[in-house]
């Protein structure tokens, strides 16, 4: 994102200031907002279903999803029966907090709940633009090999938990997933690392446990 | 990348004029460029690794190899021979035509050879910065599951050869690989699509016969 800096200051200011207000916004409502970032295809969309099945029923629930195109992913998760709004950002590469903020305006009220906002996948862009997200979370998919969290720092970095996904094809790829877990440790020391997938259900109660802890916290 | 519009016209249209001057560059010295595009994880290095064997000592080659950090592509390319340019691109989501250029300082002339240009991994920005290549692949692989050409079309629109990448592990998938494929066709109609895995080494024959064709021009 070399343009980022040619951009101007005024559009930086003004996006920092619509995150500041949405997070104020969110922390008010006793709302915990949770931005979802992973590359394409690290089944962000997939997790989000299995976790909006446990979590139904008991609070608030939204999904905001980013996308370049299609709105496929919000019909996935309205599918759960959560409400959700498609973002199609066209030739846009990350969600920005305007668009979170124009979104909400097309959500039920979240007091005491849970809004997932799931970016556009993307390992580099979506790190630097705030969201107003109370929590970060990263999926890697052991598909993607080790070295991801080493190639794409930045993203790593700014995790609260990442999420290690696809674990039942492990025993199919040549992947160390102690040494994938070790370089997320290293890159986001306070970060939980939770092995999981969205298939056979392994992980699923350490990270719904997270987002509960989350979201008293 | 809503960014794009704001950098001026200055900027981009300086960045087009260099990606004319790389391609006649090439052109001149029948050099097939090859901008290798997809997410992190595709495996587009170790798919390269598997051509450059194949395709050594018959004629010139090198790689550039883009990435937000390390320069640990670019070792792996070295091993194999073939001289390697590691590109750091920082916080940059994608290679631009300037960085080429000057990386072909470091490398040896390429006279009827091919270059690869490994680009970073992003669906997203890479797919609206010309470097000045000869022709585009882009990898998908099919952990990635079957929507990607639907959600990223601006990248898959402008494929001549689309590679469905980790076949072997397709048995343990759910994807169809065939509507995946339907689904290439449908946005790159002019594109090849070749099914294959660098593990078992299907489709590699194939791969290896579209470069020879495409730098027989």
């Amino acid at each position: 994102m070399p343009e980022r800096l040619a951009v101007g200051v005024d559009v930086l200011a003004e996006h920092d200031a619509v995150a500041r207000a949405n997070r104020a916004r969110f922390e008010g409502a006793g709302v915990l907002a949770i931005n979802l970032l992973s590359s394409p295809g690290s089944g962000k969309t997939t997790l989000l279903t299995r976790l909006l099945a446990r979590l139904r029923g008991r609070m608030p629930l939204a999904v905001i999803e980013g996308d370049q195109q299609t709105s496929r992913d919000a019909e996935r998760i309205r599918a759960t029966g959560v409400p959700a709004v498609q973002i199609v950002t066209g030739t846009g590469c990350h969600l920005e907090a305007p668009s979170v903020r124009d979104a909400l305006a097309h959500l039920p009220p979240l007091s005491g709940g849970v809004l997932f906002i799931e970016n556009v996948g993307n390992l580099v862009c979506p790190a630097a633009f705030d969201l107003g997200e109370g929590a970060r979370v990263v999926l890697a998919a052991l598909t993607e090999g080790e070295d991801k969290p080493l190639k794409y720092p930045h993203l790593f970095r700014t995790a609260d938990l990442v999420v290690l996904h696809k674990s039942d094809l492990a025993p199919y790829l040549d992947v160390d997933v102690e040494r994938l877990s070790g370089h997320c440790r290293a890159l986001a020391p306070s970060a939980a690392v939770i092995v999981a997938s969205s298939r056979t259900g392994e992980g699923l109660d350490a990270i719904e446990g997270w987002v509960l802890d989350r979201r008293r916290g």
